[in-house]
């Protein structure tokens, strides 16, 4: 059951899809006090859910603040990251509370879960107006499905998509693009996908490419086509000041920037130099914006990534002048004490990226009332791909486009994926992408996945060959990297070459399985990714598991997180069959009781374990998942009691929008 | 077996107190090539060593570099901190490769330890002249004890120093202080020491109190040490540029401070703003530094601890010119590309601190020759606390001064302990400091540990308590804050006051086992804490593990240093007996095989294993080292297949350096 309560006057946020009457009822599970929603919770209840943020699967003992942000340093202690997902799932534990809290509002929104009193979780929204959705059910699993008929289908991207993309900030030139395919090829590594970062438009203007550096980027994606491989380039939320290019002009004719108070259009520096902001929340604005894409799609272009788009803010010109006359004062003085010293030059300096004053100088229009942007911020990225979304049904009517942004909101996950921004090269941004999957995908961002490798720093070879080890089961598998870090492109680790090549070739193996639960997820509201818990609530180990997931109705796996590592423990809430993978052909398999385990997995292995019942279909490997062959199948399986097992698989053309026809399904059965 | 081998012209460390023949032999186990020296190594070897460092007790995976470095981000990807502790000891395996490497040199050393290619190590200092030596032996313990027979006797603390000590940057008043002492005795809380940070000097200038806020120190120090409470004062390495203030004018007078190249002393702000450096690679400056401490040893004060003496830097005079300059260029620019906004402004000002421009501007004097400072930068803090531990022996003779340091070198082991620097509140730098403790006991700095709690950033109360739980077991024991975080005494976690509580009475319960440890290690060159395959060698299973220490003879700790974890996974290289440890009076035992097990632990529990044949004697808790009673003692024990347990107890004044008697030492055997 959904009961839905509205305070004061929300703005909409098109989050939901259900029109659920609201309730007069008190709200159960919460009180309220001065300061918010407050709730006791029992020793051993878990709370799930705030999809990407940071920690343990389980979000107990840490604030959080909804507030998207171009956050450059992950780690444990961060409170923010590029999406608002507020979403919560609390489970009592056996015969306790079970209830699902949605908190509609476009604007910040802060929880304490256990931060300042070990017991108690509170949350509040930055203003008044906000809608508030409880959700009860039979059960964890039961629960997340509600939420996910509540907010609508999950973005269906292409199912070439699902192949390997290879990214990096830096590829400047068609003939660097060319030789990422080459090397692919030449090192037989399987690749989909190439994307462009910024490097391939003229001056960083959305919608250009350099003519000079892409001399007919139609070819070339022609080209690569041709050899399986896709481009994906990306396109950037700041729009940039430039009067030779249409985008801007079109934008400043029209009126379609974010103002400030005067009703000049805001200016922001980010990639581009000075850049104006579509504003996104106006639908005439997304049709336009969206449209512009036509640019690109012309080219024979069919994935996107947008990025920048919480929005980024490098500084605005108001604010740099500022400091540049602060340090002028101080260039007067002969001394300048410590305090002054932190506060106004590094402080100062480093207070210029994404200030909260840029953020609440400038407007939006809502039906026609104008709104300060820091009071619907979490809209802005996901109305962004909102808008490229809605265009693309029109210009590529009939067909999937891909697409993955940044920033995002719970609603814009029906448009598009989301990939977890720029992390970094480390074992412990490893491990928050493994925890971060399951309550991603539980706020409907199915296809997800994180910078392979890690964006930022410099990645090692095992990090590299370990990530993939867990990266092969996430949808979207990118490999991506930061300029000016060590290349990190798959076939650049010599020493690890055989088995990163088997890895990648393992992935495409089990496509079949790991694009039937992702079409199951999405056409049947159901998981992906999930915890342990959620389907063994009675199980304090199997609660407790905070480093494996369920992946689908079959498969459990158990990544190895830490560095130097040759095995690791794994729980079992039920006998398993442990498929320990070398490659394809060569696993060896144990039948494995419920309960605690030490499992050998050394650096060319990785775990996967089936349950009782169940059966994995595995697809000879393939070098691009256009060459995937479906027809010749191996099962693996775990047989229960009675000696069968089973499973459902989805099949289709991969490309267009008829995804939902019945006969898409087959069983296969253990014979 | 020592080999010493000797390239160029080394300049003497001192950290060495054996003198062993140069050898002209090749150097066994390593290869030199133009990079440096380097060595294969096979796929399960081990690499141990290099002290304060971050990432695994095994250092493969990554590169290092020893470059005291003031870090105020700690994490898995950075390769300085504040110590250069230049010791491996690679385990190659049953029948491998087995030796030790020590490194003496004062400038940098690169490593890179299967971080560019997987089973490659290599080595190389900055300089080519510099002392090597390569230890073989039985097995690791032998090694490890001839290393520091190598580098002599590590620093002996007095009894109390193995008590609690609360600190903050913050405690800004006398009142403060009493207020914390007050606290902790309402609340029940054991205590030992007060740390008094930069807040107690006058304008942050050494050997000075400022006598408003801290009206009469020496009567406060009485006042405190009745309570069985010590104040212990910081020193930091700037000297406050103030013509009233005798360190400042007898330095300047004698020349005793870091030259320019011009011959004028450097200058660079520090929290006093504009500092002098003293010339610690001076005898005669070491020796009129120390003897400047008598300012507070005059009013009662029995311990220290020295700061910022990598040195840190916030900027030199002419850097920040430079800086405002270049900003004073921009400010007359209309636009500017985001190269130079990342270069110019945000990098400019954070490329202030801790320069390599600065630390390459100024000198040393070393046996009369003139010295760049970076040349020998990790022998700066090193020689600061050597500085200390050599006037003190005249200041204070026959008695025991508390002195520990940030900064350090092997060789400065044997005047003062080390703290873990500026850590952070989180579960990641609690693993780090498990991690790190044997690394850094290795080589030689015994009196160790982190600050608990956190350093930086706020703590959360359960992380409070999970810290503490291993912090129990580190000879240092400090609960020390950042100003501008949640306050964090332990009398602050109203609701987990009862187990925190708990595991404070544990701590000073378990004494004589973990003092008896540390002057074993201390005078036998034996270790407090190692890793678990020192002792198991031949066992992959007990090698592999990183987060488990065996403490001493008889004891192994496995810490919970997971979030919403009750439990966790342990390993049992040999049957051990299982405390699981409420409080000293409430305890459950049980005795378990060796092999993996999952073991619950609540988050007011703590485990302790206890070693076939070994006894742990508890004493009854008590409010201070001073009330502790050691005549009543509980055995607490795991016995052989003989029925059989004992241990050696060590107990002395614990105040005087009357530590050799051998009748310090007693056997105790379970009945």
């Amino acid at each position: 059951m959904i009961q839905h309560f509205r305070f004061g006057s929300p703005i909409r946020t098109d989050s939901v899809v259900q029109d659920i009457p609201v309730s007069s009822d008190a709200v159960p599970f919460l009180t309220a006090d001065a300061d918010g929603w407050v709730y006791t919770m029992v020793p051993d209840a878990i709370v799930y859910g705030l999809g990407e943020m940071p920690r343990g699967i389980n979000k107990r003992g840490w604030h959080y603040v909804a507030n998207n942000t171009d956050e450059s340093h992950h780690g444990e202690n961060k409170v923010s990251y590029y999406g608002a997902h507020n979403f919560l799932l609390i489970d009592g534990g056996p015969g306790g509370d079970l209830f699902g809290v949605f908190v509609d509002f476009p604007g910040k929104v802060h929880y304490d879960i256990g931060y300042t009193v070990h017991d108690t979780l509170r949350f509040a929204t930055e203003e008044p107006d906000y809608e508030l959705y409880i959700l009860t059910g039979a059960d964890l699993n039961d629960i997340a499905h509600q939420f996910r008929q509540l907010i609508g289908r999950s973005y269906i991207p292409p199912k070439w998509a699902f192949g390997l993309q290879q990214s990096r900030w830096g590829y400047k030139t068609a003939e660097d693009v060319r030789e990422v395919a080459r090397q692919y090829k030449e090192n037989d590594l399987p690749l989909d996908m190439i994307c462009m970062d910024i490097d391939y438009m003229q001056d960083y203007a959305d919608f250009t490419i350099n003519k000079e550096r892409f001399p007919d980027l139609a070819a070339l994606a022609a080209e690569l086509k041709a050899q399986g491989i896709r481009l994906v380039p990306i396109i950037d939320a700041g729009v940039r000041i430039d009067p030779e290019e249409p985008t801007c002009t079109e934008g400043l004719e029209k009126g379609y920037f974010c103002k400030k108070e005067d009703g000049t259009p805001f200016v922001a520096a980010v990639w581009p130099g000075k850049a104006y902001f579509a504003d996104f929340l106006r639908p005439e604005v997304r049709a336009w914006f969206g449209h512009r894409y036509k640019v690109l799609t012309d080219c024979g272009i069919e994935g996107f990534w947008n990025d920048m788009n919480e929005p980024a803010l490098f500084y605005s010109p108001d604010r740099l002048k500022a400091f540049l006359d602060s340090m002028h004062e101080l260039r007067g003085q002969d001394n300048i004490v410590q305090e002054e010293f932190f506060a106004r030059v590094v402080g100062g300096a480093m207070g210029l990226m994404n200030a909260p004053e840029d953020y609440a100088s400038f407007y939006h229009e809502v039906n026609g009332q104008r709104v300060r942007h820091d009071k619907v911020h979490n809209l802005y990225g996901g109305s962004m791909t909102r808008a490229a979304g809605e265009a693309f049904a029109d210009l590529r009517p009939g067909k999937r486009t891909l697409l993955y942004s940044r920033s995002s909101i719970i609603g814009s996950h029906r448009y598009g994926g989301i990939w977890l921004g720029d992390n970094h090269s480390s074992w412990e941004q490893l491990l928050a992408n493994i925890q971060m999957m399951p309550n991603v995908q539980m706020c409907g961002f199915l296809y997800s996945g994180a910078d392979l490798c890690g964006f930022a720093n410099d990645t090692t070879p095992d990090l590299a060959l370990r990530w993939l080890e867990f990266g092969l089961f996430t949808p979207l598998m990118r490999n991506h990297a930061a300029g000016g870090t060590r290349p990190q492109e798959y076939y650049r680790f010599a020493d690890q070459l055989p088995a990163i090549r088997s890895m990648l070739r393992l992935r495409y193996a089990l496509l079949p399985y790991l694009y039937s639960t992702f079409m199951q997820a999405a056409l049947e509201g159901t998981s992906y990714f999930r915890p342990l818990g959620f389907d063994f609530p009675a199980d304090p180990d199997a609660r407790e598991v905070q480093d494996q997931l369920l992946l689908g109705d079959g498969v459990m796996v158990a990544p190895v997180y830490t560095q130097n590592a040759s095995g690791r423990h794994v729980y079992l809430p039920e006998p398993m069959k442990l498929y320990r993978i070398r490659s394809v052909d060569d696993c060896d398999t144990e039948l494995l009781p419920a309960g605690h385990h030490y499992i050998r997995c050394a650096l060319n292995e990785v775990l996967l374990f089936i349950r009782p019942g169940h059966v994995v279909p595995v697809a000879k490997p393939a070098s691009c998942t256009a060459q995937l062959d479906e027809a010749d199948l191996t099962l693996w399986a775990c047989p229960d009691e009675n000696g069968k097992a089973g499973c459902r698989m989805y099949s289709d053309d991969g490309e267009t929008s008829d995804y939902a026809a019945p006969e898409h399904w087959k069983v296969l059965e253990l014979k």
